[in-house]
């Protein structure tokens, strides 16, 4: 680790002889293995992307440029090189060094980043803001060829591309999505990764005319003129940006050569890069998708301990078995097939299977019009990205009364992904679509009984939200009640819903050995909300504990609040515990809750106050 | 009108000579323009899509075929030859016909339109039902070439030219967006509109290879290589599908044999068609975007009533003010450059003015380039089409805290564009965001008042949601206040905001001659929620009446019930009225407040009602 050992700035990347880069690269991969092994996270992606980040920091200034990392998967190596080495001991654990790049962490991260698709449109902001201020600085964004699957850089690229700003593409072309990239486009880059001479072409086209921007206005002309004759137009150049590649993205002195023409061009250019993801190391290599993200691994053999099953593995069975009994059942995903437990759907029914790429938008839209037609789809989606889905919801299902099921994965708290990945929005924004019914299940059985009858029984747009990871103690299954009560009590009511039950249960126990009597109160039915049941409870405790991974508005407990106050029922306390106003930090999930007050002792600090405050314990509810 | 009104079905259509195609053209421009000149709509799009209609009604079969319309702002020819003639004397009206394509109104309308660029999606969800299910239908959808503007277009296309089903998509090129086409996808447009002899070649390659599906895939390679040999690739080739055009839209006979054609190819194509807007009418071709969509007009001349200042205006004048104070103001639309009243910026401030097409996530993402580099965008944008950016109001601002202001249009009821556009939602969505203020003005006055402190004062991300319309007799000016008792009561809190304000004045006054003692409160700040001056009046008269023109989740009115009920208020009696679930039909702004119960007499009734229960006048307050 000598090379790397001796990068403190910028200016120590950009002394090194080129010589050298071999060599710090396999520091870097070397450093990325040993620290990704210990703290989890994504792998093959920064794997991949490691020569390109040397590059980009030895052609740009991290710290007055800006470089926009898309989805952020790819930018450990960008945070090693930004003086952040010593970090990575606390890579995504709480208040330690985040996933992704985070602008309140450094100078260097310029914008959030998280959900994909979204680094061209913020990279034409900052270009007209530099334009319009008067500023002096480049702008590049590195985006996957999976986030080409979002029409967010569809409309990003064909802005970037009319506007004319300086800004530089890089796309880090590595032949898959998430898994691998679907759609027309995908063809597009398999083609263009073999085109021959191109880069040839341009750099002796641009030896003859020269780099002066100055002089671009009276060359364009005979630009176009040369590029109509000679080459293909493509999918990039008709959006208006000029294409630079392919170019071998393990090969720094190449990458420098292509960023530093494109910088000069001072145009939209597009770079396009091909990367292997998980290059260098041998497992990753060979199954990049395992090691996309990770937890804990042995850095030498790279061999993952055994997974527990968990709720998107239960759904991927029920799902299946669901398709084998109904052949209108089809499973849809946006590039999430793994980690949302499809696989065996996949296999098994692949006429009835849809990858659509990173395309939250289209895959709602598109089960409409499956609906529509006699089909039974079911949506599997991380609850943060069916956020791109919300308008579609609306206007494509829910107004049409369509019958859509929506299996909404990670719903809750997420852990060391952090604030974008979060699942702190779904119930409030699926409880504002009309009609919508969600379900809340807190075991594989729960989980099982409620996608049955989301699929089989229901209709209109159903919505199934359950957490990442598995189940606790809680094993029971009340999947055809709207609410239950688990555990009578008369002192306080505790509501909640999911897998938090199992805190909750757990609270009841310690409260009940502190003399304090709670009524544990499961929601199953959310969304039409199931208040008979919390209130006749409230009716008798007159106190109202209600803990839920959600954000404030919308939430359940914002819901029991407004009824008891419609129907009368009188409140002496109450407390709403869950994620305030969602933008919750990284972290373990046991440590999120314990610091949001979710655990069980948590639970029992608020019920205990209720207690104790009996008459005047009223907290302000509103967010 | 002798031919239009023999048609009764779809047989008379097609039984027509060609030779009175012409005639019948002419008939149906006629009625259309002495319909939407009683009733109001949307005149220019339907006059440039009338040939295009008949050749589609002659090609496929409306009832079995499933033919969509992008948006749906062109369907009314569709309308009237599908057995809906008559009822276009109530187009637009309570309980009439609607301005868009509804399935309930009509087996001929396969799918609900309102919001751009969805009509790709859904078709390829229906052709993934009919393969799957085994039926034989066809299925074309219509989209303008605005629609292209919009990502969600181009997942669609993706995805429908990588799954190889046949399904025709008609691209309704006028060489304008709602304004004009924006983005580099218009300048490929412009360019395709003059290529030579594209479609005689491929005319001439069908004559030699035939057109039997069958024999596709043997024939598929060499259709392949003479593509690559004889024409450029372009967009839609690279995403998959096969192109035919440029067609003169408003020659039935060729559009007829471009149709058939299309749909005999049995793979995805793309008819692109060049229409002219406002076709046949003078003054509608000399300036379709101001005869886009109307109210009553004369049908000789054109002449439009002269406009009352409405709320867009006021937004518009407010806006190109602060413009001229603060350089970093600058305005941003997704093509509703004159709906949102951005024509004076746009004169006054070219470079600071970005129109991006209909593209709702990437101008919310780029307005979070924009702010983090240092600029203040303002984007004005309706409601309803803001739910597109929810995620990136989220992912792309609210989270980095950036400054960015929404200028929200059109919230609440909008009439009689109706179900897809009824601006029910946007209070509960935004209130999930994080950090984010929203302002509620309900004079002129206001909305400059709250909309100088969103750009010049207040930080993060800030929403001025506003009507359709003008102002009420309601003319003060309360926008630096969060909440303000209008006019004391005793018996009855009426909580409102925005323009009902001048509903519950009239209500309270009403009231009074009856005995009842109405306290008055508006809202100006919903978000966070202004609760203080409510509840404290609570505190005062025990009874809580709510009016506003927002869906039931997320409502003041729950939010003010769930604060009751945290901080100890009793309330006696209580009653919210608003959108419910949101979904509301389309018909006159007082038609729907008169439905609904927001009127001043809808308001009187509801609080007479609370009186006379008193002690027991809850009502369920949850959706």
């Amino acid at each position: 680790m000598n090379i790397l050992q001796n990068i403190k700035e910028n200016q120590d990347l950009r002394a090194l002889p080129p010589e050298s880069l071999p060599a710090l690269c396999g520091e870097i991969r070397e450093f990325l293995v040993k620290t990704v092994s210990r703290t989890g996270g994504h792998l093959a992606s920064n794997l991949g992307a490691v020569e390109l980040t040397v590059a980009l920091h030895r052609v740009y200034d991290p710290e007055k440029d800006r470089i926009l990392f898309d989805v952020g998967h790819q930018a450990y190596v960008h945070k090693l090189l930004t003086g952040r080495r010593e970090e990575f001991a606390r890579l995504r654990c709480l208040d330690g060094l985040a996933g992704f790049p985070k602008p309140c962490e450094s100078r260097a991260d310029p914008f959030l980043a998280g959900h994909a698709s979204d680094a061209v449109s913020a990279a034409v902001g900052m270009a007209r803001a530099r334009t319009l201020r008067g500023e002096d600085y480049q702008i590049v964004a590195v985006l996957g060829d999976g986030a080409l699957t979002g029409g967010l850089s569809y409309e990003g690229l064909s802005d970037a591309g009319a506007s004319g700003e300086p800004l530089v593409v890089v796309l880090n072309d590595n032949g898959m999505s998430i898994k691998r990239s679907v759609g027309g486009v995908a063809r597009w880059l398999s083609a263009a990764r073999t085109r021959p001479g191109y880069l040839r072409f341009k750099q002796e086209y641009r030896r003859i005319v020269g780099r002066a921007p100055a002089v671009y206005n009276t060359l364009h002309q005979v630009k176009e003129w040369v590029k109509g004759q000679i080459l293909p137009t493509g999918f990039f150049e008709d959006l208006g940006f000029y294409c630079i590649g392919p170019v071998d993205g393990h090969n720094v002195g190449e990458l420098e050569n292509a960023l530093r023409w494109a910088r000069d061009l001072r145009l939209p250019v597009l770079v396009h890069v091909v990367t292997v993801k998980g290059k260098g190391v041998p497992y990753a290599q060979a199954e990049p998708e395992r090691y996309h993200g990770v937890g804990p691994f042995d850095p030498v053999t790279g061999e993952l301990p055994a997974e527990e099953k968990d709720f998107s593995a239960c759904f991927g069975e029920t799902v299946t078995r669901l398709g084998a009994r109904d052949e209108r059942v089809c499973a849809v995903t946006a590039a999430m097939e793994t980690g949302t437990g499809l696989e065996q759907f996949a296999e098994k029914f692949p006429d009835r299977y849809f990858e659509l790429g990173i395309a939250e938008g289209h895959a709602a839209a598109m089960c409409g019009g499956m609906a529509k037609q006699g089909l039974c789809p079911v949506f599997a989606v991380y609850s943060t990205f069916l956020q791109r889905s919300y308008d579609m919801l609306i206007e494509d299902i829910a107004l049409m009364g369509l019958h859509v099921v929506l299996a909404v994965d990670r719903a809750g708290l997420v852990g060391r992904d952090g604030v974008t990945h979060q699942g702190s929005f779904d119930l409030a924004f699926l409880s504002t679509v009309p009609g919508a019914r969600i379900y809340a299940p807190a075991s594989f059985q729960e989980l099982e009984t409620m996608l049955e009858r989301a699929v089989l029984e229901d209709k209109g747009l159903v919505a199934v939200r359950y957490p990442r990871g598995g189940e606790g103690a809680y094993r029971e299954d009340h999947g055809r009640e709207d609410a239950t009560v688990l555990r009578p009590g008369t002192d306080v009511t505790l509501v909640t819903h999911g897998v938090l039950v199992n805190q909750a249960l757990e609270a009841a126990r310690l409260l009940e050995e502190r003399g304090v009597s709670a009524e544990v109160v499961k929601l199953n039915l959310l969304c039409p909300p199931a208040l008979d049941v919390p209130l006749a409870s409230l009716g008798r405790t007159g106190r109202l504990l209600c803990a839920e991974e959600v954000c404030r508005p919308g939430s359940m407990g914002m819901t029991i609040l407004a009824a008891a106050a419609a129907r009368g029922v009188a409140l002496k306390a109450s407390r709403l515990l869950d994620l305030g106003n969602g933008a919750v930090p990284h972290g373990s999930v046991e440590e999120l809750r314990a610091r949001l007050g979710l655990d069980a002792e948590g639970m029992v600090r608020a019920a205990e106050k209720l207690m104790g405050t009996a008459g005047e314990g009223h907290e302000k509810a509103e967010a």
